[in-house]
């Protein structure tokens, strides 16, 4: 989690793996990422959510971002189940609920870092970027600074420089501790144009939020907060 | 890491989630899993491998210890590469190297514990069982104590009791500090029919071995020593 602008040995930027749902936060991320040096490589996964058109939103922020790569990796956590994101049959809240709500993924995000782990030794890049943040969040086990440091360790026992040494990963979450209206600033400072980004947790196939789940709650009052008018698109209010 | 007998709290067995490659190793983890009294759950990992008849073997083991579920889930992590279980272009060797050999696969135990992770909390599942071996092994990064000790403590932050407390993540390791011949003996007296695994880096359709790979070299190792007779059908010698 450190903020200084990264070289490669080479003198050639140094690569960075940014996860990217497709959302606000992560698309916010990999600007910060790309505005501190890094040449960028962004992954999504399509882990069976609702909210594929998120997927879309993905590719056209790395678009925009002129990533050098962007995969999108294959999971079926549907297989799994355990969450509304993942399972059809469990309905996602329109209001809010006490404790982490049925939107929480098991696993999600230890999930999503193994993967970015596996990318970035494959590559030959030190540096994750994950948009995860504890302000104005849902209260998701794996969104907190205590997991994004175990993951930090874990990291550097679980892959070749853990034996032979050499430098280990830096696990960025840049976000974390910002509100979401510091967020939109910043991500709005650093060419975001949020119109491309869903955060919703069932967007239609459009990309149309639904402007009622929780991350469209959080989204909105993190515009109005911040002053910024909110492109977001609803296809119902 | 503990050797008890578990049951779940209502006086039904616990659940326990076992990754099950197909080899030797996780066949001899799932059989110590079951003779704790835990309710069977087997993960397979289909991650681009070339050895893709392990999963028969998998299936094939599974079925011996009427597992309550076999869940075989898809990565695709050939889009990642980086190794020579996962890319094609890549030979397997066939002889001893130095270091840790190309067969490794970038972060994979992150991610098969990850996966396991998430159907586990999906499940209700708190005992999570690995076939990981520091011993007669290759040398992997992610195969040593070290590592899975930390994966534990990840597993803490990154989920539910994390937040709302209650029972951890106990992710076991019964073969960590065994020879491939204490394995082998282990798995003979627990009924592991070792002619139903697949160990080797490089099987045919068949599941028939190379030989020669370091996994077939360390099996036939181990039967050799253990003086247990070794039913691996080999395509060349």
């Amino acid at each position: 989690m450190r903020a200084r602008r990264e070289t490669g040995e080479g003198g050639g930027r140094s690569k960075a793996i940014v996860l990217l749902s497709g959302g606000l936060d992560s698309a916010t991320a990999l600007a910060i990422a790309g505005s501190r040096g890094h040449e960028l490589y962004a992954l999504s996964v399509a882990y069976g959510q609702r909210h594929a058109s998120e997927l879309n939103a993905a590719r056209r922020v790395a678009r925009a971002f002129k990533v050098r790569r962007h995969l999108v990796m294959d999971v079926n956590l549907d297989a799994v189940g355990g969450s509304a994101l993942t399972d059809r049959r469990v309905a996602v809240p329109e209001t809010p609920t006490a404790g982490i709500p049925v939107t929480y993924v098991p696993a999600r995000n230890t999930l999503f870092l193994a993967l970015a782990l596996g990318w970035a030794e494959a590559l030959g890049a030190r540096d994750i970027f994950i948009g995860v943040n504890a302000v104005d969040y849902s209260g998701y086990p794996d969104c907190r600074p205590e997991f994004i440091d175990a993951f930090e360790k874990l990291a550097a026992l679980a892959t070749r420089a853990g034996v032979e040494g050499g430098a280990g990963f830096r696990i960025h979450a840049p976000l974390i501790r910002l509100s979401k209206a510091e967020i939109i600033r910043e991500g709005g400072a650093l060419g975001v144009e949020f119109g491309r980004t869903v955060s919703c947790y069932q967007a239609d196939a459009q990309g149309r939020a639904c402007g009622r789940c929780d991350s469209c709650r959080l989204r909105r009052e993190g515009f109005a907060a911040a002053g910024v008018p909110d492109p977001t698109r609803y296809h119902r209010r």
